[in-house]
Formats: structure tokens, sequence, C-alpha cells
């Protein structure tokens, strides 16, 4: 059977996220954000290893996620879900000891009114204008809060991914303001590009996600994941052919084709049309014609030997550069993966 | 709970069929091509529905997906693989009475080695150049399908949805004299776009995808899916406030924004950053900022009360509109839509 294969190195997560831990102080605690199917690469085995590796203190998106996550890891972490509290949460609150992270003042009352004893983060809008609680909230905020726990403050920047961004000083700056009302909180601001941006970024806790899956801004980080393609079929064909769905490639010269089992349905966008590659080891073989939905068709005339498979993600050319092929990001290469990958983990 | 909805329509995938095979005449089958977890939507469901709907030959593109295909279909129904035949398929194709897309001689060799009584199909590349047997070969392919039963007799158009391509007609022509080769056998050439092209294109068995999942090329087609995305969180922002990741938009005015629970992890591509948009009923609230991993920003400000959620795909918005505005096609937009959505599947 041909199937593609996403291999998954457990003990490159847990390099990526201890050298991420070594870049603060002894005294702060890195957490781990495992949103969205802990980035598209299996939640379970990837909290486990983590636990194992000391994370302590998770972080995810919806209320679903972190129910999902409690499953996984019924021991004492603390397990943050990100979207904020809704109407209707309080039972998965009770059962599964997760906390939210509450984004206005409206999120706090409820809380405060449907759920008893419970302990919340609460996130302050630093200039994301997304999710988080406005400045002018602030005193009515530290009002309400004197009557439940505040486990912990956050803060996230909008553009940590940039060091000479103006907004990460300013944004900072306004973060330490802020959470002046709140003294005796834990407080958290960087995630993987904030702890690249120093010591200052720091504060508490901090919680880095695609720095541990191996991606940019974390430059240094191993490589996590591996992807072959298995070769279905190779062709010989000459000058002037078209190759894919409307012709979008015309061979100028004879070329030796090789058909490869995956394609958009996997994540492998159509951007990489006409512009990504695969390799042979190192050797580069370009996509000629359309990315299909199951099928991607490369040029390996320059290979004497076909082999059983070609890959598109390696050591040596990583998400970063298949997001680059793609006009995205690492993160989106990651979540865009799909279901149907032969998943092999291994440490 | 707050969850992103996909709501699937089943009567609507039944009535697309319905529609595709009223196009042909009635001596043509019209199969259903469910690759893909039937195009990201839910094998499940939609090949219950079908079968119940009259459908009797699937094509998927992988082994797995035939074999998970015959544990729903228990029933006597042809289900092909196109991605062609590989040692090791063996047994499972005694197992589970599924059969392969041969594409070469050297497949069409091993099958007749592997396995015994079996039938499969054969595909002649008609100027893909990706998957099927090269004209050359048709002699010998022949000769070789004498020890064996075909059961059909495959082509593929490279350029369907452009009914002004000079590939269409040169394709079918190049199918009708190599199928001479073959006189007693069925034959399919036509999906979604060559049932547009007119009845020269249909032959025995045609095979739509995309228009029963409701996609272009098929214009007329009953929309499948609606997507709606819960409203997290309403913040008012003033003129020249720079909103989501790295500041990729900045207001000009004082501004109304929501943030909704979704992102490119559920397949709304980072494409639609600052160009795509969400709709309460039909006013339109463009997409501000960076689709971020979970959560996009857009602009309500003309909305006087804003709904509890905003769709992103409705019987007026449709999935070739989210791929226009996410620069592909509305294929890719279905296979990326991910595992995090509520799924709701309604007659």
């Amino acid at each position: 059977m041909n199937s593609a294969t996403l291999s998954i190195n457990l003990t490159a997560i847990a390099e990526n996220w201890s050298h991420l831990q070594r870049l603060s102080n002894s005294s702060v605690s890195t957490a781990a954000v495992v949103k969205a199917n802990a980035y598209g690469l299996g939640i379970k085995p990837i909290a486990q290893h983590l636990f194992e590796t000391g994370v302590r203190t998770f972080f995810v998106s919806t209320v679903d996620e972190a129910v999902d996550l409690r499953l996984i890891l019924n021991h004492p972490v603390d397990i943050y879900y990100l979207n904020g509290y809704s109407t209707g949460d309080s039972s998965a609150i009770d059962d599964f000891r997760i906390m939210p992270v509450l984004n206005s003042l409206e999120q706090i009352k409820n809380f405060k009114n449907q759920t008893k004893g419970k302990k919340a983060a609460i996130q302050i809008d630093l200039g994301m204008n997304r999710l988080g609680i406005d400045e002018a909230d602030i005193v009515k905020v530290k009002a309400e809060s004197e009557t439940f726990e505040i486990n912990l403050l956050l803060g996230h920047l909008s553009s940590a991914d940039d060091e000479n961004a103006v907004q990460n000083k300013h944004q900072c700056d306004l973060f330490c303001k802020l959470a002046k009302s709140f003294q005796s909180t834990p407080k958290s601001l960087a995630a993987t590009g904030g702890i690249l941006l120093g010591k200052d970024y720091h504060f508490d806790i901090t919680r880095p996600g695609i720095g541990i899956f191996g991606g940019y801004p974390l430059k240094e980080a191993a490589n996590v994941i591996m992807i072959d393609l298995p070769v279905l079929q190779v062709k010989h064909i000459g000058k002037n052919v078209g190759i894919g769905y409307n012709h979008t490639f015309t061979t100028s010269s004879p070329r030796k084709i090789a058909t490869v089992a995956s394609g958009y349905a996997d994540g492998l966008s159509r951007q990489l049309s006409n512009t990504g590659a695969l390799y042979a080891g190192n050797i580069r073989c370009p996509i000629l014609g359309r990315v299909s939905m199951d099928l991607i068709t490369v040029d390996v005339t320059s290979l004497v030997t076909v082999p059983n498979s070609l890959s598109v993600v390696n050591s040596d050319h990583t998400i970063d550069e298949l997001a680059d092929q793609s006009s995205t990001i690492g993160y989106e290469i990651l979540t865009s993966l799909g279901s149907r990958y032969k998943r092999v983990y291994h440490y």
C-alpha cells in the first residue's frame, strides 16, 4: 500500500521546549500552547510527552479542546482555554478542572455568577484588538476581581515575530503599567516570538507554541516533522507537452515526471503549483503543473534512479521553506496537514 | 459553548447528483467520486445517502479510502480506487471487494500475478501526464488484458472546466480511438466538467465529484454547506488603530470589530486576510487584519445589532465565492475545512 507518511519526532518537540525554557530565568515557568490539535500534529502523544518533559501549564483555544486535553492529562496540570468564557461552559469547568481566559468585563461577571469558587485567567488587550479587556475597563475589572481568584494575567504581543517592530516595547510597557493593578497575580506576555525578544518580556509564565513545533521565529529549532510521499508512477514525456489540469506547464524539452500520492487534500496547497518542490535526498524535484486533490507531478529528470518516495519536509527542507513556497507561514502548513497521512510518532 | 458550525445538506447532495444524472441519457450510469473523505464533508453519511439515492458505483483515491467505504457500504456496489495497484493491496482487494484502477503495464502484470480472478479498471492517460497508461503501451495492454476481466476503461480530461479548451475534443477523440481496442468494455471519461461538455463525453459511466458537493463548474448546483462562526467579542476602536498580527490593517475611522471563533486551522485561509468577508444575512462584514489560527476579526460597524454568529458560506455566498477570495478553487475550500467544526447533517 502506498501511503504518504508524516513522521513526528517527539524528542525534537521536547528539545525545542527545553531550548525555549533555557532562554528564561529559572524563576520563569514555561508553558506549552497545544491548540488546534497541537498545531495539527496530534494532541494526545504530544501533550503526554510534553508532560513527561516537565510542562505543567497548557493553553488551548476552545473549551472542547480543553476538555479533550484533560481527558488525556488527568494530572495536576493547569489547562487554560483562550477563547473566553461563554454561558454553558460552567459544567465543563466543574467536571474537567479547566480554566477560561476571561476577555471582557461581561465574561468576568458571567463567570462569577455561573461558577462557584473557580479560578480563571484574564487577558488584557494590548493592541491586537482581537480578544481581551480594554485599557478603559481595567478599573472595573479590578473591582470585579476582588471576589474571585485570578490565576494569571495575560497579554499578547501583536508583532513579536519582528524584533524591530515598534509595537513590542510599547505593548510590553502597557502591560507593565496595567499589570500594576494586579500585583500579586502571576503574569504572562510572551509566546515564542516574545521569548526571543529578551527577558524583559518573560514575566512569570511564557507560553510558546510554534517554536515547540519547530517553526519560525525560533530559527534554531530542531526539525519536528518529515513528510514522505510515495511515487505512484514515472513517465517519460516529450517536449511541448502539457502537464496536469489546464496544462499550466508545458515542457520545453523531454522530461521524466513522477506522480506522487498527496495533494491539496493533504494540506499541500495549490499555491505550490509550478512553484514548490519535492526532494530526493537533497536533489530538488520541481513541481510541474497544478497540485491536484490527491496527486502532485514533479520533474525527476535529474534522478538516475527514482526512489520509492520523495520528501516534501525533512531536516534540510523545513516547514518554513514549504511555507514560503505556499505563500503562507509554518503555522498554517502544520494545521493544514489533514487526516490522510500515516502518522508515525518516534523518539 | 461557542463552536463554529458546518451544516451539510444531504438532500442538496442528492439533488446535485440527480441533476447530473439527468444530463445524461438513461443508458448512462452516473457514479459518485467521494475521495478525500467525500471532499472533506464526511464519507459515512454522504456515501450512505448517495447509496439510498441510487448510486451504485463509487470512486475514491486510495486503497485505504476504498476499504473504509466498503465498511460503510456492505452492499452490492462497485468501489474503485484511482491511485493504482501496488504490491500489498491484494489482501484488501480480496477481503473488501474493492477494485483498483490500473495505471501502467507494470501494475497490470503485478495485479494479474498477485490476485486471482479479480476485476479491475484500467486508465488511459489522455494528456494529464499524471497517472494512466500511455498510448504507446495500448497494444501490450490489450494483450495482457486477454487473461483478466477489465470492468471499466477510464480516461480523464485535463481541461473540462473550460468549455473552450482545445484539449477537450482532442482528448475525447483520442479516448474513442484507443477505446476501440476494448470494444466490449464499459467506458468512462467525464467528471463534472465533462458531463457539462455534452453527451459525446458521457460514454457508459460518468463520475462526478465537485458538482455533487455544490461547486463550480456546475453553476446550477444546490448549495450543500453552511458555515457559521460564533462571535466571541465585539470592540469599539478609534481611528489610526492597528488590528491583528503585525497590524496589517489600520483604521481610518472609528470601527466596531467582532472577533469570531475560527481561523486558518479551520481551513479559512490566511489568504482571506484583509480580503475576505463574513456575512450577517446579506450584509457584508469585511475581514480586517490577518486571519489567525483560531480567530478572525471583521468589521461590523454597519450592523446595528451584532448577531451571535456570522456566516462565511450560506445559500447566497457559496464555496466558489470563498474560493475566489482565498485565491483557490471550491475543491480546496471543502477539503481544508478541518475537524474542529460541529458538523450537523440534515435533510
